[in-house]
């Protein structure tokens, strides 16, 4: 096996994983999260959504957040755009980077989005040119890329195609997300197999579910392919909306935790991010999904 | 990466992973576990552990056990045998496969069974022959082969030289645990290495402890070296005696599951072994440690 010197770490927990959170958890307290999780090193930190907080009420304190956040020179802070109202207020919020999500399943992307992939891609042209001309990176999120809800088994060639058209407008890195966690290790390679014969590796990031335990594994699979950015989640937070009581993104601490033992260099203090972890789970009063952070907190050793 | 065809997935459940459960568990119960873990087809199902229930009290029944389980033909019911008096139980309970175990470090030796890891296999010595004179099959375990709680790191060198005296002694298998899960992937298959350097690849077992989340990345890691048997324990049953709240034992649902998604054969029904495993966790009263139980739960798709 072989793998990258190097892994980006793209922590969600913020956006992606505190969405799925019941409890409504305040700006001062996100701002907090977010200044603990920069201090640990992290380059990426998915910091909100501009979203309707009609749909997503968790993310209505966005423009606080990122008013009232530290800004670590070299770390980012993307937030969620789908449209172009959405895409003025990351501007006016001072993003340096933003993010929009097509699914490679057309009944996913129906009943999650209301409209089909098609559609969805046509209504982020606008947002690519103006996030372009504003000088702001896009990232995009296929989801369903290993299984969907609804259609079952996904063909890798459609993960691609829809992959390729996110780069193709103008996305610099395409997050290719098991958004069920149903997914296995030969699977995520056949998946990004297909991917990387239409863009190059370099572009691709592993965001896989742990649903049903696998995430780690899948993302070891993926990382022998050349992967080098992860997407994970402090804590685990966020739990899986389509099965109540199951994981949903993989905990960045059990992640970071294997790159270690590969050697992976990531710029991320793992005794900083479980402390991270351990600051919002105490906020939530729920226990950590990170078996890292429980096994230290049992102090093996 | 390339696999094995088939693998015989061995469940520790009712002697290694209810041994570190709190509750006791009524004879009634742990044959009605068996027998359903039985029935999904599994191969080998250890049993109970003939030692001292002043020690162990959970495997008090275990002779009520032995006696009450429905034998499927094909599957083998091991029981763990410290001595010669525990082998004799053992063979008035009619098992076809006994287990001794042995530690690759020393400090985890003394403090587990009070004795040096020579002493320790000497003592063995005796039960190999009169289990090879009953025509009972013997395995071997080996504990802290990444990693122990005394002493930290342990060498690969440490873990073959055990497994090899286990062989020489008589042993038809040597299970290598990693006791305190604190191993990695490429960890993992540095100590394989070094044990197939000694013994046959087609004689080793992963037990593979999921306390950092990093189980199923150790056992894909190892499949393709070419290890064919995994233990694992239905519904994560368990926990970590090092690291109160921790998991111990990887849960047999998760990998059976990465099984069947890379094509392998076991022979093992997943959805009868879930049933299994909720029927324990009824009993026990607490929620499962497997994540496909708790996403089959939760219906996904």
């Amino acid at each position: 096996m072989k793998f990258p010197q190097s892994v980006k770490l793209v922590e969600v927990g913020p956006r992606d994983g505190l969405q799925n959170e019941a409890r409504l958890v305040p700006a001062e307290v996100k701002i907090a999260l977010i200044d603990m999780l920069s201090e640990s090193g992290l380059s990426v930190i998915e910091s909100g959504s501009f979203v309707s907080p009609k749909w997503v009420p968790q993310m209505a304190t966005t423009p606080e957040v990122m008013a009232g956040i530290t800004r670590r020179p070299g770390t980012s802070y993307p937030v969620l755009t789908p449209n172009l109202q959405g895409l003025e207020s990351a501007i006016a919020a001072r993003a340096e980077e933003v993010a929009v999500f097509a699914a490679a399943s057309e009944s996913f992307s129906r009943k999650n989005i209301n409209c089909s992939i098609a559609e969805s891609l046509d209504r982020f042209a606008p947002v690519m040119e103006r996030a372009k001309a504003a000088g702001i990176r896009v990232r995009g999120y296929v989801s369903c890329v290993l299984g969907c809800p609804y259609e079952g088994e996904i063909a890798p060639a459609a993960v691609a195609e829809v992959a390729a058209r996110l780069a193709a407008m103008g996305c610099y890195e395409v997050s290719l997300g098991d958004t069920i966690g149903t997914g296995t290790p030969a699977k995520a390679r056949a998946m990004v197999e297909a991917v990387t014969a239409r863009l190059p590796v370099s572009m691709l990031a592993a965001h896989f579910h742990d649903t049903y335990g696998q995430a780690l594994a899948n993302i070891l699979a993926v990382l022998d392919l050349g992967v080098a950015v992860v997407d994970a989640s402090v804590a685990g937070l966020g739990g899986c909306p389509y099965a109540k009581g199951a994981s949903g993104n993989v905990a960045s601490e059990d992640v970071l935790y294997m790159l270690n033992g590969l050697g992976i260099r990531t710029g991320v203090d793992l005794d900083r991010l479980v402390a991270a972890g351990k600051f919002i789970c105490g906020q939530l009063e729920k226990s950590s999904g990170s078996k890292v952070a429980l096994a230290q907190g049992g102090q093996i050793g």
